[in-house]
């Protein structure tokens, strides 16, 4: 094994070529087995192998720098610096997170895992260099579907006229997560096929140098390309064009798949990937919107980059046609878009990640918020959860809920969130965001007959006294479980309001609750700094109603336990009845 | 006057081109008039007139669409499409805004203020176009300086692929509001000195069709060049070069001056301009940065492409020399950049606008927060104001303060403000952002000492009973107002609290004043939702102290007074007391 003369980065300038693709099939194989046993990114990273290797051998890290972009191509990175175990031993596989992380390593130089900011950080690298007088290289790591994103493109345009070295190196493998998306394709196609000849080339536009590597899984080829750009004076492109999955055959056939995957994928037998899955709130939305797009051709569906993650497969994609637009990555372009489509007749639906919406403030607000445009967005994945510190979904609530003219709504159920979808899709009034439930599906098999047009009108569940419980979307069965836990521990008949609405509150609902209510609380899946039940809190600051507020700290967390958060955050039925008994209970607990 | 016969964009469509002459020449004297008298932008106006002129002639507005970017040179289009007495009579000055807006003709089609959002609107539009079956043209308008933009890039990478109508005028003027920056801008020199032909076109990179015109200035040329692209079934760039501030030889001269001009500046003496300007927190800023700079080779300052909002002037920037980094209108690579210069040693300072630090929320939380790097981050203008709607600065506290490891200060004056700027620069522990106050410089005499990185740690000014008012920043005056208005009507000795810090809460404090405080009150400058009054409410939420919060709604105001607004939010020490009367008066009052 060549992978037992590895410890970190140094050790690799000792190996021949063939050891070097030896240690290359190496790698390979404990990727494979990593990412099967526990998920994560495939394909990306067993594409990007043998350049890692040769950027390993020609350069002399940690003292050059180079910076992954979202950094979740950075397995190979992390094999070779001293974080192998991660990789070797099952029992450590949870040890080194899936992204760069300083914390781990002095060869990673920041915590990244949102795409196309890594441009922008090697120039400030590269000009904090300057100005200290140094000297080393500094490299950036893109693929093609990162380069989309404007914080990327606003990067290239800066780091094209910073004067000294930089050297981005362009990972082409004709992929996004999906399929490529966006005019700039089209320019690495032309230089593909010209093997980087043609003049009209997009990078030297911008005044970078330029050199194209055609087979970038070719350890030899990527070492001379290494050596030509190395120690350049000149901000400079290495454009190389890598097979995405190479070396899992079902990876190179489906790289779609294989971006990301979870664990035991490739031990599945064939039938099992036929089974029907059962209905969840994703296949629910999907099938609402075919049935807009088959039935309304002004219907047309958005999504930035990541189409896997509301179940848009290619087939799906094809059977929507022109009603689709997946912009790349490109949340900004997407919320403007979509404005612009609503405020010209068409009925846009947005989809996106709570973690990437974070992506579009200014757009939310002056794009979309002051024109008032009807769009309907809706947002995935959001609330406290497990994942690491890049990807947290725990802020959309702040986000959106404080920008004017938006209304964002969290459903409880499969009829409220049907119900919803149509009132938001059929209204021309309001931008319209839904906060799509992580629970397990839930009905009541009752249809939902709410006139969601009544914005900010909470509703009530069931009228009690002394406790009022605010239990929005994910949390609303929380709010029921404390509810019967009040009655159970405290002899306490709560209220129970499922209030809807993040994005306002309902002055004649909670004026009422004054007269016969002491204390409010309120539940969200989410922070609690600049969140929903601040708002609650602030209403009721001059009253004698007291509040409490469930919900997340204002902090980074990293692949801490769902359970665990919840304990830190008080929110089971236990810890919050605790907190109620020790704010109310000297007055009116019996 | 050829003006009389203009009433709407039909009447231009029956002059001859003489006349059209005529009419730029008597547009230019009313633009140049309106805007010396009620201050505006000037020169970006004065340069589109033919282009404008020619674009009516030619386009079947309203039926085809014009979409202009930032909206800030729309003052022809205004004259041409019933708004004319806008411009030709002094009382109607203020009627319209100077930016589209719906609300006032049909003849535009979004509000629209912030840079960089044209492409994406147009593409939107456009496609929406085709969902319905229609045929028409849309045309983006942009101008080169607002390119750089990360929405403006995506927009373009998606507008390429569009496959149908849309022609993006790119109004190349070779300059931003003061030079342009970025490897763009050297690709457009190399248009304009081949007159469009060079290969290396960045445009062409994309997929657009591309043409040049040399004297953007010339109805007849623009003319020409509008038919030859009209009904285009290509996406199309028509690169148009103009002559920023044209007409007004001191525009030409000084263009970035004249970029946005205060009332009088043409009534101005030679003499007048050389007066010392007294003291400010903008000049002590200038002055801080230029000693850092001098003093400690680390030290850079970088901004996003509004250097004169800062006082940056030409004479200055060439003073700051390669420790100044306009990375042109690109926030979002500005604070990625930012951050990974204070992660290598450097010693950076970010200049912003708070109407424009929205534009670059998710860099704020990934590239910045999440990796804590130790920034200077100056926030101008923040507070409410009578702006027009696409300008608000209301929003930056919500913003900044509910993003982990950001910390947010608000100093209340001069001594203070320079203990902060030395404190968050030489810190190496958190993002530190200061929110410059919009008061007049208020000067103690007397140097601060207090140790600020106890974060979070609340100064008591006076120590009083009963009534807490907590000062933030701008409305700390308001709150010593309060203080005395209190104890002369209501007889309360209050206690006064200068809270500094937005981002947190000073727990010690708050539980110390729960002793002998019936209420607590908090004043900001910004908006309340998610802004930091909602923290102190949560606080108390389960104590027996009441709180009221002091700030603008969540609302988009637009050229309201400032004493309107004052009034409308309970933002007098009148109103103040009256509301603090209602909510504890039977209790405590005397």
């Amino acid at each position: 094994m060549i992978l037992d003369k590895i410890y970190d980065s140094k050790d690799v300038k000792k190996l021949s070529i063939e050891e070097m693709n030896s240690l290359a099939s190496e790698m390979r194989e404990l990727i494979i087995k990593k990412v099967n046993a526990i998920g994560g990114h495939m394909a990306p990273n067993l594409g990007i192998v043998e350049a890692t290797i040769a950027l390993h051998y020609v350069f002399d890290l940690p003292n050059d720098k180079v910076i992954y972009d979202v950094s979740h191509q950075c397995y190979p990175h992390k094999i070779l610096t001293r974080r192998k175990e991660g990789f070797t031993d099952p029992d450590k596989y949870l040890k080194y997170t899936g992204y760069t992380a300083p914390e781990e390593s002095e060869y990673d130089l920041f915590k990244i895992g949102h795409t196309s900011t890594s441009v922008s950080l090697a120039t400030g690298v590269a000009k904090a260099r300057n100005l200290n007088g140094e000297n080393y290289n500094v490299i950036a790591l893109i693929g093609d579907g990162s380069l989309s994103g404007g914080e990327a493109l606003e990067g290239l345009d800066n780091a094209a006229t910073l004067n000294s070295n930089i050297i981005i190196v362009v990972n082409d493998n004709e992929m996004s997560i999906a399929e490529n998306h966006g005019g700039l394709y089209g320019n690495l196609k032309t230089l593909r096929e010209t093997k980087g000849n043609s003049e009209c080339n997009f990078f030297k536009s911008l005044g970078f140098e330029y050199l194209y590597v055609e087979n970038g899984n070719n350890i030899q080829d990527m070492i001379s390309a290494f050596e030509k750009v190395k120690d350049t004076k000149k901000p400079t492109i290495l454009h190389i064009h890598t097979l995405k999955g190479k070396g899992l055959a079902q990876a190179e056939a489906d790289k779609e798949t294989f971006h990301y995957i979870m664990p035991g994928l490739l031990d599945e037998k064939p039938d099992n990937a036929k089974i029907q899955l059962p209905e969840d709130y994703t296949s629910i939305t999907r099938e609402f919107i075919k049935n807009k797009i088959k039935t309304d051709k002004k219907a047309i569906v958005i999504n930035a980059g990541t189409p896997g993650v509301f179940g848009f497969d290619s087939e799906y994609r094809k059977e929507l046609g022109e009603q689709y637009t997946d912009v790349g990555i490109a949340e900004e372009h997407a919320v403007a878009y979509a404005s612009a489509l609503a405020k010209n007749g068409a009925k846009p639906i947005f989809t996106v990640m709570s973690s990437f919406i974070q992506r579009t403030y200014d757009q939310l607000s002056q794009d979309l918020g002051l024109n008032n445009s009807p769009i309907t967005m809706l947002v995935y994945w959001g609330g406290i959860s497990a994942a690491d510190a890049t990807h947290l979904c725990t802020f959309d609530i702040p986000l959106i809920s404080n920008i004017p003219n938006l209304v964002y709504m969290s459903p409880t159920n499969k009829e409220e969130y049907l119900a919803m979808l149509e009132y938001a899709y059929n209204q021309n009034e309001h931008p319209i965001a839904i906060r799509i439930p992580m629970t397990e599906l839930i009905s009541t098999g009752i249809p939902d007959n709410t006139d969601y047009s009544q914005i900010n009108k909470y509703k009530t569940i069931s009228k009690g006294e002394k406790v009022a419980i605010l239990g929005l979307g994910n949390f609303f069965n929380l709010a029921c479980e404390v509810k019967d836990e009040l009655l159970k521990k405290l002899n306490i008949n709560a209220t129970l309001i499922n209030p809807i609405y993040t994005t306002g509150i309902d002055e004649d609902l909670l004026e009422e609750l004054k007269q016969n209510h002491e204390l409010v609380i309120t539940l969200e899946d989410g922070m609690l700094d600049g969140g929903f039940g601040e708002k609650i809190s602030r209403f009721y600051g001059n009253s004698n109603v007291k509040t409490l507020n469930f919900g997340s700290k204002k902090e980074f967390t990293d692949r801490i336990p769902l359970d665990e958060l919840y304990k830190r955050y008080h929110l089971t039925k236990e810890l919050i009845i605790e907190d109620i008994r020790n704010t109310i209970c000297e007055k009116i607990c019996k």
